[in-house]
């Protein structure tokens, strides 16, 4: 596939994505850590003007000045942003302003594009569609957050399908100890916290072929898991108290009987599927409760190619610390990961909301412990 | 006008204010104190639907029981409530479906109303028809908020009229001491604050017949009088340096001229406008630092037929208190007024957006004495 | 009295209050309202050495420039002062070398006094006396939140005596409309909040000649009054609400037995004696929930004369505000009531721990509607 | 040295630690990471009565029932605590109560000892002295922070001793990639964090011999790096700007020379000292200016026995996680160290308030990032 086909297929995924939305849905800000639908849709058209088109594209007329001040994320170098937490406060610009500044950018690209691009700038093309994905597989957290924190509970799309779940009743799947080489090495596109391959040694572990799934989750649940101090982190005991929290983000239990939001509005829980929407607090104190721990993110790359994985992000052990060797880019564009690196846990796999061609063993999420708006979900391992 | 056409009208008059927005403009609540437009327009219909249709409609089929849920706004009586702060976090119900619900209420409203009313309902309905219009009011000071803190600035509408000013020479107004009547004691409506009239002692003071001008207010700004304390309540003080105050909301100094967003968008400040959007504070700062007070509300009420006013809600001395006789409405109506009488400053007049036949001499507005959305002035006395 | 044996006698009182203290008391601030001990001591010192010594006795030295910082309450014409939240930080100065400087400052004021002052310097002194009195309650109060909020419940002296109750079977008094004079007229001290002496026309009312009590309050928790919002302020029930408001400040349920802390320690609530330690908004409900109301400002000096009054402070329903022809004094001096004067209600009367000579009818307290660890009681009206 | 005079060792120098304080210097919480000195010398206490005695000396008699409510830490196993922020409110129990309780428990400690004990108990009270040493350390710094935030800058003792530094002008020492042995094996006592020694494979890298100097750091202040958001975490450029931070905690810049807090009172910063008392994210951000980066824990234990360490605490780029085998031990002691296990940074080292015989180099220290209380330093790798 050529250039142009690919970020034309990209773009129209983003779109899609959006369709079955009302015009108000694009708007609001529950929490700061979701933003708005329509600023999703402007942040990712503003990434390819910013880093691509004004750069590189002689005389490309900049849409709108404004536009940087309002659609800028976190990238210090390229000016000031409108601060997080007032993103749902903007009516302005409007959907339908913003959809016009989308096909503005994409006929500018198309022109762009069509004159051959250097391979500087292809880089930072793939980088910009990368981009893209990742905001795509956001937005559909962030939709998920803004419809299932609605009183109404209304249903995205009857189309959305829920993946098949792939259970083995084999046992648990071990690795002797010795050396492992962690970190991308293939083709195509990684992202520069996957560098540099290197070697870690790994003592023996066994890791589950399985997801932790609802049914087993309720157990925990049931036995009392979240009354429970000990199972869990001080730092997590602080946040089941501070929030209350009895159960994993989404859940209801209505006369007696569990139920989730899902895209298509509010259902019981589904005993066999892999539990979701935990916060890495969870995960460790249903670990610790069943004698057992998550795996380290070098355990689980190690391991990956043994056992399926892509339905949910999996928490980790692991912190997210620079690999040796990592070393960001300079200018706006090495922003992009390695200020991040303090604070936040690892996930590895994918989810079901991930994009397609957007994952791979090698791949780094990474959010706060107390996060649950993504599908993370749970793999033991000992 | 039969009751008909008075709700017609006023209700007609609830959509015209809102027709100049986008459907994104209808979401958004910036600060607590602002509603979501469409808040505005679904509580104004679930309250004649709850306080009217529902006990008295014989056969009326309630529209949405999900929506005294979302459109209840402080009456505890009839059930929870979403939480105030969380009205800005809503995509649904839609704007459209709001209008929906709007036009089966109405239609309702029409059959009902042509079977001929009791006393006991047309008061109700009165007070429904008032209560619109204090939304109406409220319903243009919350989009001046929402349009004027998006850094884009848009205008409201071009058709809007800014009120022509009546400023006269001459001097101060006075009044001898003695006992003066107060509150309410016409024909029509008024709220159960404005009850019982009584009898104040007044000593002998003096009023301005006109409001602090812009020009006159720069001249406190100029002197330093955000950065005095001995001007300033103990509380203004530090509301000013928390908040950083200097100027009055929706002012911005661009290259040393002091503009203001209007509902036309950013403009230069007009000279001989009447201040506006200014906080308790800044009105009693301003007034120590003339050397002058603010008007007590029953010094306001007994000259008022002697100024005009109308322009402003004029900030008073006197906290919102009960009259002697006050007594609350059995059930939710008498919720009203009664339960903000703590904390709260009197404004008397009525602003430029006040609706038409919606003020009257006798006629308490309150609020904290740090709001500053509502279209307030200031009136001198000594 | 000379001046010196009157300056003598109030400082005394202040160290008889504190002998009980274990060093330890001295320094902690539990509350943003407490102040520690050795601050109420060291901030009556520096009052003398600020207003008096320092302009008025000519060769005066300083004790520590630093006790400027440390000791300064709210006085913005003098310095800067440590903010009121960081008092309970500073273990030094300690609590001898805060004597010390007792000792220093009563030794230059008795020379000083000695030869002699003029009525200006008088009449702060007098001020000045009346200042510390009013810390002398303050400390009584902060001492008892100090110890009570101690898991120990320490006794903090069991020689304190509790005030016998005036109680009487007489039913409501009665007073007829009319004008009535309010404010003081008297000779001795007074504050500027008590003047001008101004007329008020008051309706007919009536007051209750007894305070409520502990058996009457009870009967009110009894009843749910803490679990019925249509008794209290919009205000209040957030207040009730946030803080999980369940009784008087002090009561703790033991095994079904309302128990509160008194300076003797926890000890079984006393039936008889007038209820304690509310708040306005609870006093508002209870009066409410009686179907009655708390007098207002006005009222309660206009009848002042005919029931027994002095063991609790009385909430009235009245604001804080200035009376007609108030001025502040200029400097510092007059910083002393007028910027305090909003989002405050009066209190009158005085209570068991206020210093003796330093209450009158006329006299205004004025705190918080939420704030409780004063000797705050409940008297009606209707 | 046989347990008894061990235990006497340690317990003696909690006391020789505390004896220049005032007893107010005893009592205060200035913020919530900073204990009460009288709160450590009571909890360490508490740990050996709780732990020891009551389990394991027949007829040992609780000393105060109450004092587990007031002295115990985090361990929720064993009852509710005094919150950790509440610490600072409490006057009783007094100094001298608790130098009481602290007497009466070593006496019974020394009748317990002198009659043999379990490997068990020993190995309790071994924990228990290695627990108190934590203590003395968190003491020294805590004792720092309530003198070094009073605006007097009293002095701790002038017979502290400021340790001399071990500069080098040699480069920086390399080390091979490989595997490297890393944890505890040694004799002695170590923490469960420490545990299990197991391989980590490292690849090559450089490590300074020195630690960066006040003279050095300096240096990145004058070239703006608290300005220059390029080189902090998102997370602590957002520390910078909230806290406002310019320099260490306890520097003031009198008159264009910087000054810091030391146990002497307020000096001139010393050129060639390292740099104390500054954030993770100031460590990282000063490496990153450098053109460097911090090494990670297992890098500086393994190249650990080539330099001098000791007196800095210094911050790793390591988080704070369980080693391969760590497990929990049960009940009360395995709160210890597992429950902190997520959001913390590593330390190596020991400082110079560290106690002696209380550091070895496989000892893990852990902090917030944005802590600097402590006698933090930085190592520069690459």
């Amino acid at each position: 596939m050529d250039l142009s086909e690919c970020y034309k297929k990209v773009r129209q995924r983003t779109e899609d994505i959006c369709s079955p939305l009302q015009t108000e849905d694009y708007v609001v800000q529950p929490v700061v850590d979701v933003s708005p639908p329509k600023w999703h849709i402007g942040h990712t058209t503003w990434f390819f003007e910013t880093f691509i088109l004004k750069p590189y594209f002689m005389g490309y007329q900049e849409y709108d000045s404004n536009f940087n001040y309002v659609f800028n994320s976190y990238y210090e170098t390229v000016g000031n942003r409108v601060i997080r937490t007032d993103r749902g406060n903007l009516s302005r610009p409007t959907v339908i302003e913003i959809q016009l500044y989308r096909k503005y950018l994409d006929d500018a690209m198309y022109n762009f594009l069509s004159e051959g691009v250097t391979d500087d700038v292809k880089e930072l093309l793939v980088l910009g569609l990368n981009h893209e994905e990742q905001h795509q597989e956001l937005l559909l957290t962030d939709i998920k957050y803004i419809l299932g924190n609605n009183p109404l509970f209304p249903a995205y799309s009857l189309d959305y399908k829920t993946p098949e779940i792939d259970h083995t009743d084999a046992g648990m799947i071990t690795l002797d100890e010795g050396i492992y080489e962690i970190g991308f090495n293939g083709e195509g596109f990684s992202f520069d916290n996957e560098h540099n391959r290197h070697k870690v040694y790994l003592n023996s572990f066994a890791i589950s072929p399985n997801l932790v799934t609802n049914a087993e989750y309720i157990e925990f649940i049931e036995a009392g898991g979240y009354h429970d101090f000990r199972h869990w982190h001080a730092a997590g005991w602080d946040w089941v108290n501070t929030n209350k929290a009895e159960a994993p983000m989404y859940w209801h239990n209505i006369d007696g009987q569990w139920h989730n939001y899902t895209y298509h509005g509010l259902q019981p829980v589904t005993a066999h599927q892999p539990v979701c929407h935990i916060s890495y607090y969870e995960a460790y104190a249903y670990a610790s409760w069943k004698g057992l721990r998550l795996p380290t993110e070098f355990e689980w790359e190690a391991a990956s190619n043994q056992f399926k994985w892509g339905s949910r992000w999996e928490w980790t052990e692991s912190s997210y610390l620079p690999y040796p060797g990592f070393a960001k880019a300079p200018g706006a564009i090495g922003e992009y990961n390695g200020k991040f690196m303090v604070g936040q846990k690892v996930l590895r796999g994918a989810s079901e909301v991930t994009s397609p061609d957007h994952s791979r063993n090698t791949y780094r999420n990474f959010f706060q412990p107390e996060l649950r708006w993504q599908f993370t979900g749970i793999r033991l391992a000992k």
